[in-house]
């Protein structure tokens, strides 16, 4: 019969070095434990690394993965516990457990690396003041952009920089159904379909659809950009539900794509004596961006994060949004961090990894908020229509930038009228008193432009 | 009269911290010390930055920054000797003296920041080696790709991939040329006439035209991707004064761009046993990139680089690849590494900072290489000249994607030919048997395709 021992060198596990604690064996968690199971031609340090449990829901379950039984269990508590532990790895996803089991890691003096971008979002202010608190490092590379590295250079290297804006595509499953009903010409609801049976969608689609998905990850990318954090509902969050097949058509003739961006932004620029409390405003909805723009290109479930910023202007890291093998490179980069870390012995924590800030950012609110827009109407077929349009905006300081008379439908008329930068408080006043115009139909379409 | 501390502050200069003697009062020198005078809303760390020395070749030259006499000096040999001095920040370009003060620095216990591609491509193993022996770090993000945050992420998060392609578009000043022989369809000269007088190419051009400087940063981001040391004279460099505005519209019709790529690729991915020496190619050449492909987009002085790897997928950064903003950017983020390692007062080095190696990378001849071709032939107008092109070909095993016949110049035919995937080797042999045929009139051009 064979140790332990032995079948832990069987597996290609070692005995010495930093000791893991890994929460969940799903997509990510399997990811995880085939790279570090598998490190010749990585980075060296990785070899010193030991996965020590692994907490799953289910023994029996088959695995992509061999994992010896000893350091299977189905006790997470236990896991969060174990004095051995170095680093707790939550890639179990969801708010409970996942909380509470970070929260007691950190109290237990673990390192913590998780990629669960809806605990941190929501939970971010507890779950960093308790790691300051204890000394602790709690890594967050996979929560955003997948296996994009964009959380440790917002962190270090870009944060020499004054950032002013990070815009970003970070939804996979909603980019994905956009290039496709832009190159297709399809409506919504079709791709969605055909989404969700080839696996880019899930059966209830609404955390990516409706933007919450997005709203999370631009929360925590926000706060690392300007250093405070983010009460989540503060987050405007619009979805892409109602974006149609038309209004692509339009915005592409216009020479725009649509996408949904997520958006955080200075509203006022630092200027000569800048204050670190300058609000914010923080945001998703889908968007018309110029076809020239970095953004534009990005298609299908790639993810891109814009970052802006003086003195270094724009800087942009594109890759896959989500998938095990991203995933996992991100994770197990953090490991590698730590692994560094806490073989340097340091013995006080590194300020580049610990959370730096602990007020909360003042949030815009979005009627002051200064945007192009883009707006559909259906009107009734009467002379003076785009008269009696143009007055009512005037009326409220909007000016235009674009308006187009298109296609009829029956006794109706099309019109789309894009803006010239305008107050958002403004410009809504000034559609609800179109809205009451007889000559409206209707107003179908209401987005924002880049 | 102010004394010397007075000056200081009101300077912003502080005295608590980490003194910095900066070699070099140039565009970067003055845009890193431009950018930490002037620390507020930039990372915390960066306030217990002061700027102790900073060495200038004259003292009397107009400056765009206020430095106190004091700090100003012409004896860099001082600096580098200062027992005050923590960082030695290298920005005066060209080999000598660069090269004798950073290892003067490191021999004196100092890290050292340098934005110095043809220094560290040229002496890296000589200063690494250096500088591993001393415990000290030697930081180099500005080194390559201007802005961008791309040496920090593969030392560090991407080493924990096995990578097998960096591709990248370093040399802002070609990529402006290239982009503008494309959208104009002018000439290489004309182009370069004018870049010359708009600031965008030196009076003597060819460090960027023949691709030498980005052979200097495809080295650098070779021995980081693949954990060894370059010999610069292993890497094949081939510029881009002979690529004409006739080539660009015929790759334009074949649904390509032309792109000056700097490309590092391991030759054999690791199969069941990977093994470090696995062979590894790096060059530099004018490029028929698919229009499809994220690198064809990258247009005007901007670079980007791609990285590849197991099981990431594709990453790509993308900002601006030079200026001073962009590059005191990059230097101050070495800097702020820095600060954070002196500050958490390690005992021994951080492995993610120290180089990892001292091997050197096997580099593969480049006609062993695979690769496509695109290849332009002026034939004589006689029947079959085709046909013998292609039994040619044929006899080296050369398999042909494309030929395209198209225009005359009188009595001489234009044929354009674009190769599957060939050995370089055999493909060389077939061109220079073709070459002696009495049909030919001369082979123009020869590129390679993505």
């Amino acid at each position: 019969m064979l140790t332990l021992q032995l079948l832990l060198v069987k597996f290609g596990i070692r005995f010495v070095g930093v000791k893991l604690g890994i929460l969940g064996l799903g997509t990510v968690g399997t990811g995880t434990v085939q790279l570090l199971q598998d490190s010749a031609g990585r980075h060296p340090l990785l070899r010193d690394v030991e996965i020590y449990r692994v907490g799953v829901r289910s023994l029996d379950k088959p695995r992509a993965v061999k994992i010896p039984d000893a350091v299977l269990t189905t006790d997470l508590e236990a896991i969060v516990n174990d004095p051995q532990v170095d680093i707790v790895v939550e890639v179990i996803g969801g708010l409970e457990p996942a909380r509470s089991l970070i929260l007691k890691a950190i109290e237990n003096g673990k390192h913590v690396v998780s990629a669960n971008k809806a605990v941190i979002s929501r939970f971010g202010d507890e779950i960093f003041t308790a790691a300051n608190q204890a000394g602790v490092y709690v890594m967050l590379e996979a929560a955003v952009g997948g296996g994009i590295p964009v959380i440790q250079p917002l962190k270090q290297s870009l944060s020499v920089n004054r950032i002013h804006t990070v815009t970003g595509i970070v939804n996979g499953t909603t980019n994905y159904i956009l290039t496709r009903m832009q190159t297709e010409g399809s409506s919504f609801n079709d791709v969605l379909a055909d989404a969700q049976k080839l696996g880019y969608a899930e059966a209830d689609p609404s955390a990516d659809v409706d933007g919450l998905d997005a709203a999370d990850k631009i929360a925590i990318l926000a706060s690392l950009a300007f250093g405070g954090r983010i009460k989540l509902q503060n987050v405007y969050c619009e979805g892409i539900r109602q974006v149609s097949k038309t209004d692509i058509a339009y915005a592409d003739k216009l020479g725009f794509v649509i996408k949904l961006l997520a958006i955080a932004k200075r509203v006022n620029l630092p200027s000569i004596t800048p204050s670190p409390h300058l609000p914010i405003s923080v945001r998703v909805h889908p968007t018309l961006v110029p076809k020239t723009h970095p953004l534009a290109s990005i298609n299908g479930v790639y993810n891109a994060i814009l970052v802006e910023g003086e003195p270094i202007g724009q800087v942009m890291f594109f890759g896959p949004g989500a998938g095990a093998g991203a995933t996992a490179s991100a994770v197990s980069s953090d490991i590698l961090n730590l692994v560094a870390v806490l073989q340097a012995s340091t013995t006080t924590p590194n300020p580049l990894l610990t959370c730096g800030h602990q007020d909360y950012c003042e949030i815009t609110p979005s009627e002051e908020l200064i945007s192009r827009f883009y707006s559909r109407f259906i009107t009734k077929d009467q002379p003076g229509v785009i008269g009696k349009l143009g007055t009512c905006f005037g009326k409220y300081g909007v000016s235009l930038e674009s308006v187009v008379q298109t296609g009829f439908q029956g006794e109706l008329a099309e019109i789309v009228v894009v803006t010239h930068d305008v107050r958002e408080g403004d410009f809504r006043q000034a559609l609800a008193e179109i809205q009451t115009l007889e000559a409206i139909d209707s107003i179908p379409s209401l987005l924002r432009v880049l």
